[in-house]
């Protein structure tokens, strides 16, 4: 049909096959697609109902119509189902505790975040969200373990603010597409476009750090041990820590939290401590000893070259820079 | 229903009211949820067919589901529902120029992009994908001026790379949150938890370049003009250019580029030179001053205190580690 597609070395996947075979591995490809993270809530009578949803999807303008999907046995779908309304709370970056009190049905979770009713659906509709949908239930579609709910917007808000992500398995923000930083925060001179030598030091800044971390995820996967496994293995590095603690300290999802773990201990690199926290094994320290040691030879090598006077005056001007928090 | 809900001075939207009486804000609302970017592909007897979809969900793991809306007057629906097949492409971050051209329906689309028949679809499957997935039509319901497309996943791959983005009208990538970047690059020396000063240079470096754009957007905010409308603004202060080549030069999506012209326009900010290539008028020239010189005031500011020698090596650091390309 194409030429190209004749004569190619065609890429190797890291996983393939038939879903129903290996559902974790399934889940980690569809994870491949990145989301935003909405909180949907309903008003059951006098009790607030919400969970965290990122299988949301925008269907049409006019009219205006939008989707998610809900899990069969969700204890919350009778309420959706009954009220025939709900509000699509879309979060934003600094909402990731909200996620994840919604995703793990934290009891208090109603409290953690600040709320009021919205006007024409009655359903909470949470403060510092990146954007507010009130809808009406359209229709209700079969979808194998999960039910396909279609909703009328009746009322739409959007506020300042970048959205939070959710992308192979972890929690993410959105950063300029590299290739289009120029022409976002450097505007270049007012005579010609920018030049390496009097490119703002904003945008140095950015492209460098958007480049160290791109070779730092491909050196990564040179020694064999994926963003996710680093992530559990670093922080059980530093003691032993329970699935909902790691949760929190790694930015992972419940799913890839629970993937990894159950992986490092099928392969003998962590076990379970007498209180049933995780902890890594004498081989998973290993692991963690490798990924320290190659992540301060990695640093090392990129700046092989620079002057140390230049180094340490950098790193003076980038202390200069941090979030003062 | 809450003690929180009701003391508060509530954050005041951006743009708020009913979808149908402004459609394109009720877009700019939706494009606050970040999607990936996928191409729906399906082989129609000898003819390749494919289009750039951002709204795919998964839907189900057992059975295996997943779901995208098309639009009925898609020149395309017809093929994808008589073949009952198709396949979709998760686009990894390298492949704007392929969403591009998928998008607008390029001529030459599946020659840009290599790909070979897919072996349960015959669907053409596009290389540099982070993922693919070959389905089977399940079931195809209303969605207004779209329809909804469930498919049955009978084969999944998943590539290493990383995720194309769609957020806020542009394309995009992810970046670890930086909540949690010292999980991710630094996992810190092996006694204590990493402190500012025996932080990787990596780590310093990532979180710097978050912070100042975080600032940055703020400051830009204050002068009144959004990321999407800067750009072009940008763009056009460069010399007069074609919506389309605007959208190539700005990483902005079709949509976004339309709005922030027409917007323009409407302002007396642009017009149409005798070639039908928009160009900025003097109040759009005077926006455009506004913005360089507000950016560099922007990095004065950030790097005020510190000493010229300091920034001076900085940038040289910066600049040996900015990509070759």
């Amino acid at each position: 049909m194409n030429a190209t597609a004749v004569s190619r070395t065609v890429q190797e996947p890291i996983e393939a096959g038939d879903p129903r075979a290996e559902p974790r591995a399934f889940r980690r490809c569809l994870g491949q697609f990145a989301t935003g993270v909405t909180v949907i809530t309903t008003a059951h009578g006098d009790t607030p109902v919400g969970m965290a949803v990122n299988s949301f999807a925008a269907v049409s303008l006019d009219p205006p119509l939008i989707l998610w999907s809900v899990r069969r046995e969700s204890r919350s779908l009778p309420a959706f189902l009954e009220t025939a309304r709900f509000a699509v709370n879309v979060l934003s970056a600094d909402q990731v505790e909200v996620s994840q009190a919604f995703g793990s049905g934290h009891p208090e979770r109603f409290s953690l975040a600040p709320w009021s009713a919205g006007t024409h659906s009655g359903a909470p509709l949470l403060d510092d969200a990146v954007a507010h949908l009130e809808c009406r239930l359209e229709a209700v579609h079969e979808g194998g373990d999960h039910l396909i709910l279609v909703g009328h917007v009746e009322q739409y808000a959007r506020f300042d603010g970048s959205p939070l992500l959710f992308a192979q398995g972890t929690y993410a923000v959105a950063d300029d597409h590299p290739a289009g930083h120029d022409s976002t925060t450097d505007p270049g001179p007012a005579e010609a476009p920018a030049t390496d030598t009097d490119a703002l030091f904003t945008t140095l800044l950015k492209d460098a750090a958007h480049r160290m971390s791109t070779l730092f995820d491909e050196h990564r996967h040179t020694i064999g041990v994926n963003d996710v496994t680093s992530r559990v293995v670093n922080r059980l590095g530093a003691g032993p820590c329970g699935s909902e603690e790691l949760e929190h300290a790694t930015y992972l999802g419940r799913r890839a939290v629970e993937d990894a773990l159950a992986e490092l201990v099928e392969q003998g690199h962590a076990g379970r401590d007498p209180h049933g926290r995780y902890e890594l094994t004498a081989s998973g320290r290993r692991i963690g000893q490798r990924l320290r040691h190659s992540a301060r030879m990695f640093t090392g090598q990129q700046l092989s070259g620079i002057p140390e006077a230049d180094i340490a005056a950098a790193r003076r001007v980038l202390l200069a820079l941090q979030p003062s928090s």
